[in-house]
């Protein structure tokens, strides 16, 4: 019950979907940090190219448990 | 035109995507709230479980209209 | 380097998701705007009809180069 | 001096102003809640029609005490 | 139900009320905007002269329909 | 040109309205702060009595010159 | 997996401390909701008189597992 | 019921808890302001000092009534 | 003092600083739009380039009197 | 240990920058307060003039500490 | 002079109070990051069971020094 | 295209500006960081002494790749 947790904010990129990017950005980060545990996104954005949507962004804290 | 209308806020849970969980929550909600007429998205969270997200949240504010 | 951008808020709507709706919104909106860049989600809503989810609205801010 | 109360949204209408919506929305709110205590208001909307407001819409959070 | 949506800022200004300077906002609006639909107060600000209120200032989101 | 002023938050009460609470304020506060300019609101609540809306709050920000 | 969970804002009170006032709210809450999971506090206020904290008064949203 | 109030923001600091620096916030507050009422915490900082925290600060805004 | 006025977001973009950025948006803008009045701060951002500052962008709203 | 500091909004006014603006309102508030220790800005607006930028406004937040 | 800082954002969970909660995670987070300084308490949530509060959790943001 | 970034929280300072401050962090942080892309001010501080800014914060979150 004495757990820390640290949070990162990441972003993900997709061509295909928010959830996609959401995706990607949780599994790229789950190689560098042990033990993710929860997300909640905070920003989605993308670009625009030739009047469709291009790239999906998703920008997300993840949090993990620090050991002790 | 003196309608008033109340807003219930419910998060609805789902392993597949957050529109997944959006329409769960609807469903549910529809089941004891009558006449529920739309909803605002208010935060987007979830589970990871080995490196993967495993559980979508999306809580949203629902409005349904009161009974005169 | 000297470049000037606006930003316009829309709104995109779809029966399907709100992914779709974003793509509504962005493929209409470059009709008449040259040169969309990029978007932002500022706000996802929606309309309920017996229960379901019968309406996504997502709102963005969608930017463009200004001519010099 | 170990009261508990709680907060309701609701949204008044009204095609006059958003005191008069505000006033319709907790008229209405007090038939079924008891000891109406006090309100906050969270947004402030409406329809425009030809051109005039048509309909003002009052958001507020209404807060009662729960019986002990 | 592929319908698109712009958002646009505007601000009335009246000497009498914050009522009456969101309905001028709206009526100058509607002269170039065709097909206003909806409109959100974002701000509420004013003047002060010889210790009263002497202009009161709307700001509000308008939003029409684009044609398609 | 190198004027510099000073903002103070105060809240008006009134019976009547919120435009009225507002008023209250402004005059009460520029019997003690010489030349208030401006003002923004920044909150607006109030009390509920016996299922009506028995006291307006005006929460706003007040701005005035200070003498160099 | 396709859990609903509701949310509802409540104010607990106490002479003593905010944690206290948290704690007051929470038992009274769960006195007629089934299930109360989790909490989140949004807004610390309270009262003073003769120059000391008088009443605590803590807003939290309380979370709560729908029936399916 | 034609009150008006001010609304002060101060900053207290403890060694000991956010609750005493609130307490010393409010009780050096009311030596100078007459009839402090109500406060509301905007913000909870501190510092750190060999890894503990050394020093909590409780940022509030206070009110209190002004004199007809 | 049946004035009304229309708002737009527009992002400077400059290498050098976040003034230069926004005076080079605010020139930009007036070509186009007649009579812009004032502006407000409302993102600043930029993009970094070998460890350096490379390019600096001020979004703003810039506000001008709609002609009656 | 026991410090209780106070936060005063000021807006400053320069037709430079608005580091000079914030500069001013700091020399300003200086002559009058006893003590200022730290500001935070939270406003950056304003006026334009013949399509240039003709005054800066910074808002910002003073804090002084309150003699015990 | 020329320091530059890095914030951190962790949570802290405690059996007993926010307040040990905070502490917990400076101290916890003290071990692998050098120098903390200050922190900022960013959220306040928890756990509920049997209709107690039986955890608190306690985000905030930790700021240290980078060396140069 | 299935690039993820990560954003981190840095504070710069400097006795010249905000803009000398953001710099060295920029500076300080690429040391460490490889590949920094972007920035986003999200806070402005400083600290006053005899009367004048003696400092000025600038808080950024800065993005940079993570590697595949």
């Amino acid at each position: 019950m004495s757990d820390v947790y640290k949070m990162t904010e990441i972003v993900g990129v997709s061509e295909k979907s928010f959830a996609d990017a959401a995706n990607k950005g949780v599994e790229r980060a789950s190689k560098t940090l042990r033990g993710l545990r929860w997300f909640e996104v905070t920003e989605m954005r993308g670009k625009i190219k030739d009047g469709k949507i291009a790239e999906y962004q998703t920008t997300m804290k993840v949090g993990f448990k620090l050991d002790e």
